[in-house]
């Protein structure tokens, strides 16, 4: 555990970037990592990551130094940037150059998956992976109490009647195709409240946050549904036009009443719930086959080597699970005449 | 550093949560946290959190559970939740209740600051501090090389005339009404880049993040002046009637063309740099008394206690050329005829 514990700092400060909220999971893959970068081709060993930025990113080269010599955080002695003055890495495509007048270098650092190969990913790093809580009670169910909890189940249930028209069984298609909708909803919240805060000089309380992780986490879905499903152009073009009449429906949902556009996202997400059921009932029938999941999802959601298609329709729908409590959480808040800042928001809560 | 290192993962175990992409930063001062809890009432021992969340947020107590053991990640052996039962804490205020029907309880964890007195703060947490790279050059100017950057050149320079005649040099009321405008292209980036992510089928190149990283730090700009600056009736009204246009004016220009918008902002951020810097030359002046910096300012940036307004419009002075810097990078990407995604975005410049 000690053990542990150290490589897991060590990497904590090895690494300068965004975490995601399941700490715990990235505390223990990120020791992985580090424990086979010593095994292969040491990628995050000190002297490869200050070679490796060299100095055309001066304030990595910073963070490299202070890293290594674990000192003080104010930088006041340190010499100015020399913005512009660009290097090639010397530890063999340790960093990408991207010529810029603004001498800022996007520089890739060499992250490496558990078994040593080199982390391919750029939308996403190790430290913003994500574990889905599968205890979560997935046939959990709002019953509508008021009028806008009714009018948000019946627009719901509307909505899925072309849904299931169109796609009929075709899960694959479907949720790839859900999913570019489902990502829409917590961008828009995020922004509406990110405005509001800004425009009342008030806390949100965490509540931006919590729905952008929303709309990130559906985002990533998306992808992962992308490398098993290749939309074809009609499907594209149908996506372009349903975007552009949610979001700006959702757009003016949200801002006419926070209360009812988290219902409609709380029993959206129960629907969606419902057909990664439906998804996992074909897959158990053989009706559709159970193939290996794609590297994205196993490196996302941190599955094992030989995790297959149903492992990653589970985790979805573990997410939307959690999702859909979030936002009936979060039209019980408005329910109740708060402001949704007044309750710090389930950060984490996925 | 060996136990800086151990109580920096305990602490990293012990907290799940969103991190700012300044690790170093973090890293020293959850360590000082924990090195003070155990000094002052013990916030964060694992008997307290485990205590703290009852069994009200099933989540959390398996995270504090699965943080206690340091066992295997995957979970298919915890129970199911039981989703809706509400128990309060008994560990005094050790979470914030809620009452909901989805049994989403926020529990706030006793997060002690350095001195050991409780985290105030629901809107960011010890994690998601900042630390401003005060070696950065503000002089920097990006000068106009083709007719988009032109055109953004002389909207920024009209824009300022009226600003100046309505502030003139009272810089404390011009900064918090510009930083509410400051917080707003990051946010449209970042959501015109997610839908266009989802639309397209394609990754982002960690760009949505690198741009609502920008936001939120523009949104803590804001709280911050807050609370220096009480804004009059007439003034929140201008906030309302100018954030409208703004938003639909940056919202209609990102759409036509992101070089523009970017290049757009990187001005904007050099106005802001220019502005700052009068500030700072009238606190030395004496033009403008030098008060104690707020609170929030201290813990966001990691200021030492008897830090001042000078050191607050520093750091933030730092923070806007970061700003620059980025969008005036993201403009040359879009000038070369390449989408932004082509060049993994500065995650953590900043």
């Amino acid at each position: 555990m000690k053990q542990l514990v150290a490589r897991t700092a060590l990497r904590a400060l090895l690494v300068r970037g965004r975490v995601n909220s399941n700490m715990f999971t990235r505390c223990v893959s990120t020791a992985y990592v580090v424990k086979h970068e010593k095994e292969a081709e040491k990628p995050m060993l000190v002297h490869d990551c200050c070679g490796g930025f060299g100095d055309f990113n001066i304030r990595s080269e910073h963070g490299w130094r202070r890293m290594c010599s674990a000192s003080a955080t104010e930088k006041k002695d340190e010499k100015p940037p020399t913005m512009g003055t660009v290097k090639k890495d010397h530890n063999g495509g340790g960093s990408v150059a991207v010529p810029s007048y603004w001498g800022i270098e996007t520089a890739k650092m060499k992250i490496a998956r558990k078994d040593g190969s080199k982390w391919p990913w750029n939308s996403f790093m190790p430290w913003e992976t994500h574990q889905a809580d599968l205890s979560i009670d997935v046939k959990k169910h709002h019953v509508p109490k008021n009028i806008a909890d009714k009018v948000a189940y019946v627009i719901v249930k509307l909505l899925r009647i072309p849904t299931d028209m169109f796609f009929q069984r075709r899960y694959g298609c479907r949720a790839m195709m859900l999913e570019t909708v489902a990502a829409v909803p917590g961008m828009v919240g995020g922004m509406l409240l990110h405005l509001k805060s800004i425009r009342r000089f008030e806390h949100s309380g965490s509540w931006i946050k919590a729905l952008l992780e929303e709309a990130e986490n559906e985002r990533m879905h998306l992808m992962t549904m992308m490398e098993l499903v290749r939309p074809k152009w009609h499907e594209r073009l149908l996506v372009i036009l349903v975007q552009g009449v949610f979001f700006s429906s959702f757009f003016a949902c949200y801002v006419a009443s926070p209360r009812l556009a988290h219902r409609i996202v709380g029993y959206l997400e129960e629907e969606a719930i419902h057909s990664y059921t439906e998804f996992l009932k074909d897959i158990d029938d053989g009706k559709i086959e159970n193939v290996k999941a794609p590297a994205i999802a196993i490196d996302y959601w941190g599955l094992p080597e030989d995790a297959t298609l149903k492992d990653v329709v589970t985790v979805i729908r573990a997410d939307e699970a959690h999702h859909r409590d979030v936002n009936h959480f979060a039209s019980d808040i408005r329910n109740q005449g708060k402001e949704l800042r007044e309750a710090a928001a389930p950060i984490g809560y996925h």
